[in-house]
Order: C-alpha cells, then structure tokens, then sequence
C-alpha cells in the first residue's frame, strides 16, 4: 500500500478594478485610498514605472504624480522609471532585471506598492519582476491603452516573450488593485484606440449577443473617437472579462480550454510574423476574422451572422488583410499555441453570435480557404462575403462530430 | 460615488507528497502512476534536473532513471540535466535560464513534466523555471535531503537569490507531486542527514510538544543515523508543515505572520555571513537555540524546557556556536526579515514547548545577552545554561507585554 499525504487548499484573490477619469486629480481618491486602506505605513512606499509611449502624450505625468503623491502621502521612493512602450519591451530581459534592482534598493516589501502605467506590455512586464520580487510585491495597474483596461490589464497573468515565443515567462499573479483612467484613452493615437476594441468584438461574439449588438450600433462612433461609446464598450468588456475570470472555475488556467483566446493562436502568430508591427488587437481582428470564417466553413456560424461580424470589424477601421496570413508558417501557431496551453489543441470557434463552442483540431486545408476568403473579402471590399456552396458546406459539416 | 468591480474568486490547489523506497526499481509505480493519471499523452514528455552532490553518491542514477522511463513507457526528451548541489545553485540566473532554454527546446508544455531530484537548493531553483515557462509546466520534485523531504521540499514556494538577499526572487506554486525517497537519505554525507533534523524540531517545538518528545528519545538514534528513526522523524514533521499549509489559512503569505520561520531570522543571516558555509539546517539549529533562550529571557519559556532544548540540538549533534553569531550586523537579519514579509516585523517566540506566540519587535540589547548565553553554554559544555537572575528576569518580561 502506497504511503502518501493529499495536499488541498484553496487560496483566495480579490482586488477592485477602478473606473475613473483624471486619476491624478487632486481631489481624485482613488488612488490614495488604495494605497492608505490596507497599508500600515504612515508613508507607504510606492516604486513608480511609466510607458515611455505615454511620457509623450502626457509630459507632465511625473509631475502631476509627484503633486499628488505629496498631497496624499504616499512615499514615492524614486522619480518614475520609464520603460518603452508595446511589445519591444517584452523582449528585452534587462527591463524586468532592473526593475527587480530597484524594488531591492528602494526596500520595496511585500505589503508596499509598485505602480505600473502603461500598455498591457508595460504591465506585463512589470508584472512579472512584481510578483517574482519577494515572490510577490503589491502591483497597481494603471492600464492606459484600450486593449489594457478591457483585458489584458485587469486579467490575472503577466509575463515578457523568450525564444520567439510569445509570453513563454510569466505567471499567474493578480494585481493588488486596477485603475481604469479613461482621461488617458484620450491621448492614444488612433491605431491604440482602435485595436483595444478587438478584444471586446471577441468577448461579444463568445458571450454575449446583445453587447455585439450594441458594438455593431457604436462602430461608426467607435470609428469617430466618440469617448462615451468607449468608456461604455470598455466598461462592459472588463466586466465581461472579469466574470469570466471569476465564474467559469479555472482562474489560473489548469485545464486545456482557453475560451477567452478566441481567434488568439492565429493573432498570436501573425505578430511575430509582422515583427509586431501588427498591434495585439489589430491581430485579433484578423485572428477573429479567420475564425470566424472557418466557423462558417464548417457549417456552424450562418452567413448572415458571418456578415456581420466582418461588417463589425470593418466599420471600426480594421485592416483585415495583411500579406502574412498566407505565410504556411501561420500553422505554427497551432502548435505554439497547444504547448503553451499544454497537450491538448484546444480552439474555440464560433456557433452563432454570443455562442462559443471548441475544437481540438483545425482542418489545414479548409483553413486556406478560410484565407483566401478572408483575402477576397478584405481585398474586393466587399459588403457581404461570398456563400459557401454546399458540397463544401457538407464535407465541412463532418469536422465538428 | 466609485464605479469599481470587485473581482473575487478562489484557486484549488492539489498534490500528492509520496514517502516510498527506491522509486527508480522497475515494480515501484509511484512515478509512473503519478506521470500517467492525468496525461492524455501515451508517452508523456520529462524533462529530468539532477543535483549533482546525489550523482556522485548514486552515480546509476541516470541509467536506472533510463530504464525506469524505458520500462514505464515516460519520454525522457534528454539526458538529465546536472546542476551543481547546494546554496551555490540558487546565486547563479544562468540554471533557471539553461532549465528554461531546455524547456523550450524540448517542447515541454503545461501538461509535460519536469522532475527535479536534489537538495531543497536545486528544487527552488529548478522549481522557479517551472512555475515561469508556460506560466507553470507540471512539476514533481524528488527531494533527496532529510530537510528537503521533511520541509523545503514538500511546501508551495521556490526561489533564487539575488542583490545578496536569500530567496529574493521567487514565486508561490504548489509543486505537481512530490515523491520522498527514504533510500536517498541514507547516501547523505552527515552534515547533511543531520542538518535536516533542525525544522523537524522547530516544528515540534511550536506545534506539538509530543513530536518533541520523540525527538528527545531518538536523538541519540538520529545521531547514530537509525534508518528507521529518520523515516518517522521525516514522515512526521512533513505532516505537520503540510497540514500547516492547508489549514493555517494563508498558504502564499498575503499576511504578515510565518510562525514556521522560528528561529529563521538569524538562520538566514548566519548562512549569509559564514558565506552559506554553515547549512540552512545548521544555520536554522543556532537560531532555534537563540529565539529559545531569548524567549526564556524575556521571561516565557521556562528554564527547564530551554535545557531540554538545548539538550536536543546538542544530541542530534549541532553545533550551537559560530563565531557569526556575534557579528552585530546579525541584526540586520531582522531588517531584511521584516522586508521580505512586508512592513510589520512578526517572529515566533516560544512559551513552551509546542507552543508559539508572536511578537513584533526584538530588543537588541537582551539579544546581545541571548548570544552571549548561548556562547557560553556552546563552549563551556555544560548540561544545563546558567539561570537568569529575577533583575533580568523581570526587566524582560515587560517586553512581551
């Protein structure tokens, strides 16, 4: 007989996602309260890290942030670091190196904080020395760019690209608390605006019917920069997320499925074959589009709904076509995408608008027509994509048994 | 008024800690069970990290390691990596980056499996590079000391050292399974069978005044290395960290208390300044002898059971005095303590034995009083230490108030 002892314990997380304007207003609490409230430092000490990409948009970040740290009494221990912004700031380990370095000169414990503003790289990144340092000192996300406030800054993972791969050291860490500044949504330049709301797209099409509707009525708002149709579309995308998170029993992701990676194994592919020249978001709107469209191809998604969610996708601005979607290497993603995950392939693809379902293997023959579709559709500018005659219609059906 | 999500939710953690002999003989199904009951590959993927103080002392083990994999259908994806045993391992970022790079290379995604057999050194360091890649590959450790198998090894941490800080880098990540081999401990050189020895009795003396007992009637057979006394020495202090873990209700430290690092805060100075020279073992025995006899001091513990403590240590064969000990930058051992756990400093002190208390300052000058004590009980040999007079006494019992 086997002598062994069942180890089980459950841990509990929990952390506020902040919804405000201006948070560095002086009369703005938000930021003070999360600090004061749990923190038996008179002064709590709090180690700074700025997205270089906001410094410009925003040059008197540091010294409002000074201003305000004075008046609140928060003890910030150096003046801001400031890193690169997007996705170049993954890939140079020296970044999260020093960081590691100044939470060690500056005494930065585990109940003080590091603040991170920026894009969701700049928080990935900080992220990663956060909860490595004295495995695990207090991170506060100010993510400043669409993507971050409704996905990848409220989530519970972080982590930098190594070997080529995208986000291959990381770990799962929620934040202390997040702050959802929508005043810095402002600043971004179109390309960041847009691109963010590619995720949201994504969680409407898995989710929920009804805010792709809404998503389908504020594109052209979207498209003209109108602040409360984001705020709105970021308010639900976050919540959306976050529940998701929280309800659907696998947090820290265990298991195979990844639901909320919907059209992601193709996104996560075609950055790196851009050189991330293609933004994460931009990505996912083709990684959506080609998703989509497989759907259809196997007999699942309707065409009707098909239409509309390319017609989404188009309204908000996005480039649908981009030559590296016929590079055969896009396949590697696919089974980049399965280690990562672990053993299994598992792809979530599309029923109908609102409904996921998923997948363990993809079709590499059918997935070039699904290209050259997409292609058609991007190219021609066409309104409403062509049908699927129904022997292909057919042979695709028995895919998904 | 605050527009704020409140994000709440918990994570299952489980594992199996195994206490078996000779897990590499071909009938013994521990490993071969515990690769195989979850994973949907016939031949699933290992990646093997030997501390390379057990290679000498086994030098089989990467053959029988073979035959084992070959005979269980296991993948070995490479022969075992080597990495040097001890402290050494944790100073130097180029093992967990080789581990990582191996990670890569091989395709060792998060339901593959990495096995670290060694020393606790080897399985925090080969256990941070696990819980980074992928965000976690499966990781089941081996531990092959008295202190790994009993204590480091079967908890929920890993970690390197950095900046001259123990464990400075680091993360909180249940292992996969962990799987204790009584056969490695009987190759253990006798620094390292005994040092192990020192947590079994920190444990007992905060927790279970019976298990105390038992160390008092075997220490004489530990001592003379009795294979048997060992076995329940190990298999019991393992159970008593790990039902602390699951019940003691902060398994990844949100808080500030860690009653299981008695006598850690000098331990961890100690080893730093004899130049991890003396074993973490070693190191933690002197500090259970000086966090005993200040707690006598201060006026809780009472004479008799700091004798039989010291009596104890000396038995097992510790020695109790390093001319370290009266450094006086041993104080800055608190600092750091305080750091690493965040902002409140918060050591356990003994009332009696097997049972702690807490206590959020240390008076430096009694403690100068404590080292002296210990030093002359060290060096003068004898049985039992000097009494305090009442002055002394009394002066400390305010302390605690």
């Amino acid at each position: 007989m086997q002598d062994l002892i069942h180890q089980s314990f459950s841990v509990q997380f929990e952390y506020s996602v902040f919804f405000t304007e201006k948070m560095l207003a002086l009369d703005n609490v938000v930021l003070a309260e999360t600090v004061h409230s749990r923190s038996r430092q008179d002064r709590p000490k709090m180690l700074t890290v700025i997205d270089a990409g906001l410094i410009s948009a925003n040059p008197d970040l540091p010294s409002k942030l000074e201003q305000y740290a004075a008046h609140h009494q928060i003890n910030l221990v150096a003046p801001p670091m400031i890193v690169p912004g997007g996705e170049a700031v993954k890939n140079e380990p020296a970044l999260p190196d020093n960081i590691l370095q100044a939470i060690d000169r500056f005494g930065i414990c585990r109940h003080s904080y590091v603040l991170a503003v920026g894009g969701g790289a700049v928080l990935d990144m900080v992220g990663l020395a956060a909860a490595t340092a004295h495995r695990g000192v207090r991170l506060i996300r100010v993510p400043t760019t669409v993507l971050a406030q409704n996905d990848a800054g409220i989530g519970v993972k972080n982590g930098i690209n190594a070997f080529g791969k995208k986000n291959f050291i990381g770990t799962f860490c929620p934040p202390y608390a997040v702050i959802n500044d929508f005043a810095f949504l402002q600043t971004l330049d179109m390309r960041d605006w847009r691109a963010g709301v590619a995720e949201a797209v994504k969680i409407a099409l898995i989710r929920d019917a009804e805010f792709f509707h809404f998503l389908e009525d504020s594109a052209h708002a979207l498209a003209a920069r109108d602040h409360g149709a984001m705020k709105m579309v970021v308010r639900r995308c976050a919540e959306l997320h976050l529940r998701h998170i929280r309800t659907a029993g696998d947090p820290f992701e265990l298991g195979s499925a990844r639901p909320l990676d919907f059209g992601h194994w193709a996104a996560h592919r075609l950055e790196i074959l851009t050189s991330y020249e293609l933004k994460h978001g931009e990505a996912v709107a083709i990684g959506i589009a080609l998703d989509s469209i497989y759907s259809h191809l196997i007999g699942c998604l309707d065409a009707k709904d098909l239409r509309k969610i390319l017609a989404v996708l188009n309204a908000i601005g996005f480039r649908l076509y981009v030559p590296e979607i016929e590079d055969p290497s896009l396949f590697e993603g696919l089974a980049q995408f399965r280690e990562h995950l672990g053993g299994v392939l598992t792809v979530t693809l599309l029923d109908s608008i609102g409904r996921g379902f998923e997948v363990h293997e993809i079709d590499q023959a059918l997935y070039a027509r699904t290209i050259k579709y997409l292609k058609d559709y991007a190219l021609t500018g066409m309104v409403s994509p062509p049908r699927l005659s129904m022997e292909t219609a057919g042979v695709a059906h028995a895919h998904r048994a």
